[in-house]
């Protein structure tokens, strides 16, 4: 696939939040990925597939999904980028939230090689 | 400047249409701006702050521009993203058109050394 075909297939499997999915078919198993924010204070980044199934892990056990839209894509050369706004509860607090967002990826050989989250600022 | 100042800085001087401010205040002299697809075939890479201040006096002379719109900023580490609606006309050909894009920013040292524009796919 090429940098457009894997872009809308992210956005056609996140507004399904068929995020193990997304993961098998689209990541490269070398995958980097990079959060704004560190969990708990350790790195920002995650390396290799197993280590972006454990976040998909966290996220599908932490959180209560109300709505999850993606807007986009928007596409160059070997790069994309999804503006994404949830809605989601934290399962155990309770709190709601809402997130906006968007995901950066780059793309090479058809694969998802890095994914760098960046939340709103406004 | 961090990060984040310059990314409300963009969208602040965006909103105002100051494009030349923004070129003299926050870029580097080393800036590399690339766009999705290339004018007349040539590099879709631009080098150096002349080089931008050149799209920029073809921006300002080829378009009149009806509105243009800044969401964001999203902001990360080195980089952030503000996404674009544009509603435009060329003032030579007189047509009009809605431009939808997100400029992905990379930022050393409180300056933007990289900017990379992509078009909505959708």
């Amino acid at each position: 696939m090429n940098t457009e075909e894997v872009a809308n297939k992210v956005v056609e499997l996140v507004r399904k939040q068929a995020w193990y999915e997304a993961l098998d078919t689209l990541y490269d198993d070398n995958i980097v990925s990079v959060e704004a924010y560190s969990m708990g204070g350790g790195s920002p980044e995650t390396h290799g597939k197993e280590g972006v199934r454990g976040k998909v892990d966290w996220w599908v056990n932490a959180m209560e999904v109300h709505s999850f839209d993606a807007k986009g894509p928007f596409v160059g050369h070997d790069r994309f980028v999804v503006q994404y706004d949830a809605d989601v509860s934290d399962k155990k607090t309770k709190e709601r939230r809402r997130m906006s967002e968007v995901g950066v990826y780059t793309v090479k050989n058809g694969k998802i090689v890095r994914e760098e989250f960046l939340p709103s600022a406004s």
